[in-house]
């Protein structure tokens, strides 16, 4: 007699564009990979632009509170065609994506960086990149906080208020500080107190006072603007990166950029007191551009796929599929399908 | 007979650290590519951390009252060293820069990318750089609003408050548009107005506006994370940029980072109304670790002061010393002090 397999319930939405596609390869590794050893249960959610499009709904709150159900969230990509002029510019972004990382709570956004061997960098001499930034993901410039007045006229006023609170930094901070601690023992604040005096300093203090329960850690702080002159000249420097939730959109771009490009870049939407389910997607958009190709990279979502696992504690079969990655870059040629890609990954982890 | 030549009179800021060294270089050349053709009156102001560590003052009134009268003010860098503990931190960069510029409605804050032949770029394969971006300089998140609720307690709130207005965000696109309209015609906005709704649409529209007058200039825009990629990927796509005031501050680090380092970034504050002295300075900083050392590169002072010409009027001046600053790079076989490097670039202006 043996234990029944354990069981997984996750909601699955594939989007837009690319999302269905790259998501469908996600899926494929994750069922390749758990087997027998996990029920694996998917709830497939339509969501996104061409749902706005057909039923007007962005993120209904039945569909919130059913998507809290589940363990976790598997998510592909959303957005119209740049040029799409029937949805509203943002919407889908803030009453999709950025509802349901507030709404579940997802304060840690993690995002790793490595530059897998056999990858081309854009930079000629990258060394090893090999880090992660943990990203605000809860508050920051990204509250909708901010109004215009005399909308229009050459009067007009635009606000954008940036809400930071010791509540949101202490957990995010504390969080980054946990894993340099379980890495290289490194962490790097990247804020702009000299200018963002009042939620620069807020960070700072933190960073501070939080440093004292991790000895083991050092840190240091780098301007805004100096990051992004290391991450092109020495990106080896870093091991994990804190900030917040605008500076780490920034940030983990650029890193993606320099790391072989947004078609690798994961991501983790983490509620690290585990109050509501984590979403995990790549860092890359819908790309319209090449939507039903069957050419995006995959990648992305499966790596995404991973850091899935390892949230729900899976860590060895996260691990199988890391190094199955790993393995397919490294034996790449030439240009693969989409379903090649997942196909082959699949069966490296089955 | 001939005429009396044309008198300028400039305020000289040399600053902290390197400030000094690298001002005496451009000052030097300076003098050199002006000649019997105009009359260089410099006036010399002690400003910045060391003076604040020996006075107490900042920016008083009556110097920056002073500061007014002159035509152009040539500035190197300020700020003390980081583990200074004397000095409360950004308050250098607070009440002396940004004052100054504010005070001073530096509302073009021109910063030229341009990765000279003979330089490395951190790239791999950087192709053609040739860009300016035109970072607002008074207004956005560098107004000093915002402010501290229940600060140190568990319970602290701090918020920051980005302030954009109709006049300010208008002026600095339609300057914008006027230097592409002179360059390659291109124009990219770089913001990000899908999460910064309100003072993103302010900026959307307000390019849009200032397009009409420019149908020579096409335009488009990128969310400043997509900027981010293509500043590594491709950034031979830009010609003129133009974004708020910390979105620029990013991007022109960046951008100094890909086409060679700060070590040749040189920037122009400028009031294009000319209601008050612009300002020219480097965009590096007072590098104290090697000041005093005459290590410290003063291309960027050195093309700074070029920019100063120009806004003068003295385009001819200011093109030779564009054109020796070019030939010195090309040149450049090893490791020179800074007084060697301005004596070259001075002797081929004369
Ligand atoms: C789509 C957008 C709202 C989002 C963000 O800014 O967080 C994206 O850029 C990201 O990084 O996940
Ligand atoms: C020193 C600092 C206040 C300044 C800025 O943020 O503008 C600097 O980084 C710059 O870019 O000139």
């Amino acid at each position: 007699m043996t234990d029944a397999p354990r069981r997984i319930d996750l909601a699955v939405i594939p989007g837009d564009g690319i999302g269905p596609e790259v998501t469908a390869e996600a899926v494929k590794v994750l069922r390749a990979v758990t087997g027998d050893d996990v029920d694996l249960a998917l709830t497939e959610y339509s969501l996104g632009a061409e749902h706005w499009l057909a039923t007007g709904e962005t993120l209904p709150d039945g569909t919130l509170e059913r998507l809290r159900t589940h363990d976790a969230i598997l998510f592909g990509a959303v957005g119209a065609a740049p040029g799409d002029t029937r949805i509203p510019s943002g919407l889908i972004e803030r009453e999709f994506l950025l509802k349901l990382r507030f709404s579940l709570d997802h304060f840690v956004n993690l995002r790793h960086s490595r530059l897998y061997p056999g990858v081309p960098s854009p930079l000629a001499d990258p060394g090893t990149i090999d880090f992660v930034v943990v990203r605000e993901g809860t508050e920051g410039p990204y509250t909708g906080n901010g109004g215009t007045l005399r909308g229009g006229t050459p009067q007009e006023v635009a606000t954008e208020v940036s809400l930071n609170t010791a509540h949101g930094v202490e957990r995010v901070v504390r969080d980054a500080f946990a894993r340099a601690s379980v890495r290289r023992g490194k962490l790097t604040l990247v804020h702009k107190h000299n200018v963002l005096v009042y939620a620069g300093h807020l960070w700072k203090r933190t960073v501070e006072a939080v440093a004292a329960e991790f000895p083991e850690v050092a840190h240091d702080y780098l301007h805004v603007d100096a990051a992004m002159i290391f991450l092109v000249t020495d990106p080896a420097r870093f091991d994990v990166i804190v900030t917040d939730n605008l500076f780490g959109d920034i940030v983990t771009d650029l890193a993606a950029a320099v790391s072989g490009g947004i078609g690798l870049a994961a991501s983790a939407n983490l509620n690290m007191d585990r109050t509501a389910p984590s979403m995990f997607e790549p860092v890359h958009g819908s790309a319209p551009d090449i939507a039903g190709r069957q050419i995006a990279d995959p990648t992305a979502a499966i790596l995404s796929a991973a850091l899935l696992l390892r949230h729900l504690g899976l860590n060895a079969h996260a691990a199988r599929v890391e190094a199955a990655v790993e393995a397919d870059i490294a034996a790449r040629t030439g240009a693969r399908s989409t379903a090649t890609v997942g196909d082959a990954i699949a069966a490296a982890v089955s």
